[in-house]
């Protein structure tokens, strides 16, 4: 254990936080994206927590994974019981110190959290984008948080950090504007989606596009397609988690009953628990933006965006120092490919630290009370502020 | 290699089969089912290849697996280019030598490929079951499966013999009716499903009941939940792959374009592979037979119905001899399952051989021609049938 042990994962909350919104590319201006399209206005929801130093060096942007928000830590309102989704991590003390650095979290654009996405109102007809929003790309996202940063007056990221599809950001990040990150940490994720990853993913696709409710994505002002996006959301629960974090969690054991059913109820646990995870996840998403962050996924490929295919190639690029962190038991995006990233960074004699983390709860392990991980996380980013940027 | 290499999996076809129905329980009597419900009459679709011997003492039971059905081997027509779903296993000279033994293949109580399950007719009504046919349990399907062999003129089967679904049969038959079984191949199956799988298999059935075509079970006379349906067989297909399966078919490898399509059109191999699978499933298979043999698969727990929950216990009353084969690369039933049957069944000094094949198809493995299969197969089935009775 380290030194920084001590502290408590679940301790002080970086307390009241607002969500702000920054607009840009305002017509005439739009973001040329990756696609070929255009986009614009642009506007970024983002939160903010921990004081921005003079000199403008402590700034640590935290991505989102495919369903989160800028709501990373702390609360809306002094009676609010939930805290932001890595409030465990990110407070006065904790993994990411806000006592030392200003962090900051932008929803992702193509999402439905307060950034532009399929939802959002089309300046063409006034009503929401639906299908004709334009695909928005990894990297196109990153050049939204890109534009934000450049708003919040910061000309260098002290640190870039994020897990699953924002570990992907992360990436995208260091070999897109490589003077700007200083250190990158990808947590749990890949440069590129394996066939079983895109798999889950179109399955999911195609359970929400099969909802009549989704009504070629124009359902914004009748019926929500709640039924397949339930259902993409249960395949998603699945795949972050592990079988032996299921066995630990539900194993057999029925739900409020003694005896089978023998009928279609939910009889196990395991099963009451993913209806809920549907159920819960229909009230607070949007059904298009999971269609659009989930092949934003599928189509990045690190190598072959910056790289010409390879790898190293694309690292060339790269300047930060890393960090990357994989779990044992993640079989989504499986340590193997994070040792892949591990091994182009290293041929192109970058400063890398790799840690494969124990760990029996899947994907979803970087996102769980881990001392390990904080751990590793504060010793890092202190480490990268104290040398001399 | 064995002796028994030399014959190629995909050599002579057992030729032209046809299916057969036979029909029991008849009203006044009918089957009793393991929730306390009762069927009656109960048919039962079977097919044979081979020739029993005078002494009945040659005869091996195929258990098909969840979406399999009687046609095991050989053809229909003389013209018809699709054989049996394990042909490449069952033939004159194959793994299970037609030439030698007399193979019989009975579709599951449930199904929809002619045996009785929720689109047969309810003798009540005159109309489909649907949601009004009674759960059957792996038990019940193997019940109904001993009443065909007697028919047949057979006490004591040589060997039972399946993999998934089929493998769960397997194991009911050896502890439910041991004096009838003298040798029991269980493949690439568990004595009970763990939480991943019962996951799985849930959100499958969410998928179906979630498609306005479902209508409660009640669809035989309008439009199908053919949408539903395709997406539980999406769910399924996967899991019956592996990382390294999908990887070596399909990897990131685009679908007749150079380029991503920047919309939801399959982009990717593997996409449209996924949605073929989906499409070709439903004009074959019944959303209701779906949902009934996933829940009985999820409902079997070989410990806890005849062992109160001891898996030695159950093994027991066990006598056959076992042939237990799993695949490295199988997630759905992982080889660690295999390996606690093989313990149980060590435990009661049950003669069991225990084979991990090393295979990268995932739990698919034991339908794909394997060398290596084939001739434990055909050693093992050799031996016993050599040996005294």
């Amino acid at each position: 254990m380290s030194e920084y042990s001590d502290h408590d994962a679940r301790g002080v909350s970086v307390g009241l936080v607002e969500k702000r919104f920054f607009t840009f590319a305002q017509p005439p201006e739009t973001l040329c994206l990756e696609s070929g399209g255009r986009l614009g206005p642009v506007t970024v929801a983002y939160e903010t927590c921990g004081t921005l130093s003079p000199a403008a060096d402590n700034a640590v942007l935290i991505c989102h994974a495919l369903s989160g928000d800028s709501h990373v830590a702390g609360t809306y309102r002094a009676d609010d019981p939930k805290p932001g989704w890595w409030d465990l991590m990110v407070g006065p003390g904790k993994g990411i110190d806000t006592g030392r650095y200003f962090v900051i979290c932008a929803n992702v654009i193509g999402s439905c959290m307060g950034s532009t996405g399929p939802g959002s109102p089309d300046p063409a007809t006034g009503r929401p984008f639906g299908l004709n929003f334009p695909l928005v790309t990894i990297g196109d996202m990153v050049k939204a948080q890109k534009v934000l940063v450049e708003h919040l007056g910061i000309q260098r990221l002290l640190a870039v950090v994020g897990g699953s599809v924002g570990g992907m950001q992360v990436l995208e990040w260091s070999v897109r504007y490589p003077a700007m990150v200083r250190a990158a940490i990808p947590l749990a994720t890949t440069c590129r989606h394996s066939a079983l990853a895109i798999a889950f993913n179109e399955v999911s696709r195609q359970a929400i596009m099969a909802d009549p409710d989704w009504r070629g994505g124009a359902y914004y002002e009748g019926p929500r397609p709640d039924h397949g996006l339930a259902v993409a959301r249960m395949i998603g629960h699945i795949t972050y988690l592990s079988d032996e974090a299921l066995r630990q969690k539900f194993g057999r054991r029925l739900q409020d009953k003694e005896a089978f059913s023998f009928n279609f109820d939910a009889d196990f646990q395991v099963e009451s628990y993913l209806r809920y995870q549907g159920k819960k996840f229909v009230e607070r998403f949007d059904a298009n933006a999971f269609l659009y962050i989930t092949k934003a996924a599928d189509y990045f490929d690190l190598a072959q965006s910056h790289g010409d295919g390879s790898l190293v190639a694309a690292f060339a690029k790269a300047r930060a120092r890393f960090l990357v962190v994989a779990f044992t038991s993640d079989w989504l995006y499986p340590t193997y490919q994070s040792r892949e990233l591990v091994t182009a960074l290293k041929k192109n004699r970058r400063d890398v630290s790799f840690c494969e983390i124990e760990a029996d709860w899947g994907h979803d392990a970087f996102l769980l009370p881990n001392p390990r991980l904080t751990d590793l996380l504060k010793g890092f980013l202190h480490r990268v502020h104290s040398d001399p940027a």
